[in-house]
């Protein structure tokens, strides 16, 4: 059995499970939450947040890419969301590697450059606040009031704050 | 209260219960997980999977961006993975605009236009097979074989699957 034939069977006793909450689009708790796509987050149970509460974008790194301030506008313009909270990690793989390298090796391997920044940083606190930063000067978004950034903690399970909007 | 400050003492209570699994941070399924930012998806809970399972990466739409591609890229590449799932879902707020409409607004509002498309589709099966198509063709993915997109149904909490790749 391949591993997404399990997932789907472990989704079938999810859906027997479901109680439809009626929740709409528009997250309750008007809070969207920027995080990376690491395996060892579990956005929902380290918030303590269910389904309907708020909206989750993930990328490699938590970066603040034009794709996350996409996601974010269309949160705020269309979906009401004004809180963010920005979440990176300690052992990041985003700081194994170095954008060149990682771009030269991709080269050699399939014969195009990527035509996008592959995002890596070294320094996790500086990369929260700039990316704090980089929210608040967005034009994009509505709202940067309540905008703060942390760093999750892959060994304790804890969020320490870095930067606050 | 704010509902940061809510959110991280139920983050102090997740931490005080928290056994680190030791985890690596390479995904142990080997499964990098695409889906909609949507407020209803818990994709943890709806797959039933756990810290340390699978990378997840989510934007607005669960849209192929470039950025969804870099961060693919990063999780083949570096850390492994071989199995896509790619999730859309019904009722999704990216049906219920146009590019241009909102891109105008936006300028109005702002006095700048967004750099980037917003990613609105209007065919949810039609865009998810365009996706996994999308998925395949890239020369930056090292697997594009176990590659397969579903919508999931808010109503049931249910995953149908659409696409193979």
């Amino acid at each position: 059995m391949s591993v997404i034939d399990e997932l789907l069977a472990r989704n079938e006793r999810y859906a027997q499970g479901f109680e439809s909450s009626g929740a709409p689009g528009a997250p309750q708790l008007g809070l969207a939450v920027v995080a990376c796509m690491d395996a060892r987050l579990d956005t929902h149970r380290l918030l303590g947040i269910r389904e309907g509460d708020a909206h989750v974008i993930r990328n490699a790194g938590g970066v603040i890419t034009d794709d996350a301030i996409r996601s974010l506008t269309i949160s705020q313009r269309l979906l009401g969301t004004r809180s963010i909270m920005l979440i990176h990690h300690t052992e990041c793989g985003m700081m194994s590697f170095r954008d060149d390298e990682l771009g030269d090796a991709i080269e050699r391997d399939a014969g195009v450059r990527p035509p996008f920044a592959m995002g890596a940083f070294s320094d996790l606190d500086g990369d929260v606040r700039e990316s704090i930063a980089r929210l608040r000067a967005s034009p994009f978004l509505v709202s940067g009031e309540d905008v703060r950034g942390f760093v999750y903690d892959c060994a304790s399970g804890r969020l320490r704050e870095v930067a606050a909007g």
